[in-house]
């Protein structure tokens, strides 16, 4: 007998989804109702086979379905009003909704498991990326050690096209121009977005959710092209790199641009590629790759998640029982010593080199590489590009501070960790 | 309570998996009885816990456990008698053994379904990637279209150690020497380890499972380190690639050394690194990379399915029921058009190239790029390098045939697909 399924919210990825279960691609699922905003707006996809709710909390109760898809989005408001009331009426749920499950996961997963009903949302994290499911499945026989990932297509779209000589303002307008970011671009490019799915990432891998303010993300808005030809030169890219680890005392977090050897692993492509790169041991390295946003990969993601639950798959949300993560683990900046990149504008004339070396000889940084170059355009003096050897980067940027009030010095340092290949 | 473990075959992989499981990383799973070759060989781990067995097929049916782990090895023989045992027995099964489960999978799966118990086997394809789980899992909501993938480390190992000068003989006899070969290694570098592990996904993507003679896989042995260093020119690595997808006729299959761009998802690492990339629809192009060999790697992904079983995951082996499964697809050739390089020794005098173009030309190959050079040390005559556009492999071969016939061609022509990465 078929799974019935309602569906709540039907945007780009709720049409693509209808698509994908009315092309028959999936047996064992039958769509029974669905609610959306506009009944009449053109999805591509014929309506008329399902049971119309204006309402997706009322959606979320009826007896016709075994389970419940939200994809209305937001963090609290409908959407969680809907998930809860399935919930709570015995049905298994599937979501895309990254920033309520980052949000309220650990409860609702709470709930689910209270209620013997399964609660899943692949979907959520890297969109058609198959992570989660890895998470649970693949790697449950190793022990993880550190997870990376390029989670943030947004972010992806805004470096390539400055790597391409764009200005951050107009790399941003043209990713809105296209759709690619929001009206309010703060979201994404401030790196919460990233580090929801972190946090969701984590408690699937450690057993400890991060709350978001416990990982105090940092976004591209402060890079510069300058910054970005200095580093290709370098044979680096600026990625928005989301990584945790486990330490002896809790969890060690960073979401914060970062530069990647050309060619490495989390070198990937500028649009909504996403990656996620694991160590565990014995395993060693893991990546899992592909299309992290899109209609068509997220749907695909959200039926991974109704067939698993199709065939009774019915574990707990995170991989363990919800009583067992840590909802508020110790967090730390990401103190591990790597090396970094560092970017000087400074005035052309005698012993400001002296006293920029001296401030990171007190610091103990040790340099790697250090060239002295015209700025880029519209930039005043002569730049510095220093590369060091591995120290933290809250060493890193104690010394940049310094460096900063040198009266040579004519605007903020920049500082990136080199994340390489080990 | 935790499910009964046994054991059968304690190498590398089957010491690793006693470490893992002694090391307590993983509760729900206690092993009972260990059955190996020598009791006394020493292998860094305590064996005095366990119930002691000279017979594989007897600790296949004992009582005291719920699983039976098959680490012995063989298509044939005591490893089959043993799962056969296992499974009739009313025992879960976990083995590593690709080359049985390709040759006996489909018949060992309707055994496990008809007793109603599980038959896995992540650990078979790609040692620690989890590629099978994640075909059977994250991507279970995609038609999927192609699956490609470097599934064989020793290639890996001899033509990297080619690019760097070796010749083959000397780049196996190191292998060899390392233990990254066997002592006949045919069963690698002829393709066949390769075509088994492809076998296998495709049954999983297609629910149909080619037979091995079907495959007709290549293997790396014609390589010469002349091609490698002509193509390194181009920019393009050798990697033994496997690859299979839908047609409207079965399936095309490809196991044979193609060169794919230097920075491309395919271009992996020289050693034990494996990726597999499935194109899939709506999804797009998803990638799963990792450690192909290994004790750690391998036992890890035994554990991962001891811990699928454990949380009751008893699916069919396959992720469709054995009886669906087409287990004599129509095969055919790889023959998508791509472009192809080719490499010709040939006596330096006037009207060779004519020749050689007007082969070309009547094959309706059209040559995008022809470079003449010295050829390599050792070798006769001069090199001329060509790459074509797009068409397919058997066109080529057919063309590169003729042209060996030529009377100033002074060795086989070297033909091989250049795997962009679309």
């Amino acid at each position: 007998m078929a799974l019935r399924v309602n569906i709540a919210g039907l945007g780009t990825v709720g049409a693509s989804l209808l698509q994908l279960l009315e092309g028959g691609q999936r047996e064992g699922l039958a769509v029974s109702g669905i609610s959306a905003r506009s009944r009449s707006r053109d999805r591509g996809v014929d309506l008329s086979p399902y049971a119309w709710s204006d309402d997706p909390v009322s959606l979320a109760q009826a007896d016709d379905a075994e389970v419940f898809v939200e994809l209305i989005g937001g963090e609290d408001g409908v959407a969680k009003a809907a998930i809860e009331t399935a919930l709570r009426s015995g049905k298994h749920v599937v979501t895309a909704n990254k920033a309520l499950i980052a949000k309220h996961g650990l409860a609702l997963a709470q709930l689910a498991e209270e209620m013997g009903v399964a609660l899943r949302f692949e979907a959520a994290v890297a969109g058609g990326v198959p992570v989660v499911s890895g998470l649970r499945t693949g790697l449950s026989g190793s022990k993880i050690l550190r997870l990376q990932g390029v989670l943030n297509g947004t972010c992806n779209f805004i470096l390539a096209a400055m790597e391409g000589g764009a200005s951050y303002a107009d790399a941003l307008a043209e990713a809105q121009r296209l759709g690619f970011a929001e009206a309010d671009p703060s979201f994404d490019v401030g790196g919460i977005d990233a580090a929801q799915k972190l946090a969701i990432l984590a408690a699937h891998a450690f057993g400890a959710m991060p709350p978001l303010t416990a990982i105090d993300p940092r976004g591209i808005d402060q890079v510069t092209p300058g910054d970005l030809s200095a580093a290709r030169e370098l044979g680096l890219r600026m990625k928005l790199v989301a990584a945790v680890s486990r330490t002896d005392d809790g969890l060690a977090a960073r979401v914060a641009p970062a530069l990647v050897p050309i060619t490495s692993a989390l070198d990937i492509g500028g649009g909504s590629e996403n990656i996620v790169v694991v160590d565990a041991e014995p395993l060693g390295r893991v990546a899992f790759s592909g299309p992290g946003a899109g209609g068509g990969p997220t749907a695909s993601a959200v039926l991974s998640d109704l067939t698993a639950i199709s065939r009774g798959a019915l574990g707990p949300a995170f991989g363990h029982p919800a009583s067992s993560i840590d909802a508020a683990p110790k967090v730390a900046p990401d103190a591990s010593p790597v090396p970094h990149f560092i970017r000087v504008l400074v005035e052309d004339r005698p012993g400001v080199l002296a006293g920029l070396t001296d401030i990171l000889g007190r610091a103990e940084i040790s340099i790697e590489t250090i060239r002295q170059g015209p700025a880029s355009q519209g930039e005043p003096g002569v730049e510095l590009v220093l590369t060091t050897h591995a120290s933290s980067t809250e060493t890193h940027e104690r010394a940049a501070a310094e460096i900063g009030k040198l009266e040579a010095v004519l605007a903020k340092p920049s500082v990136y960790p080199i994340l390489s290949k080990d």
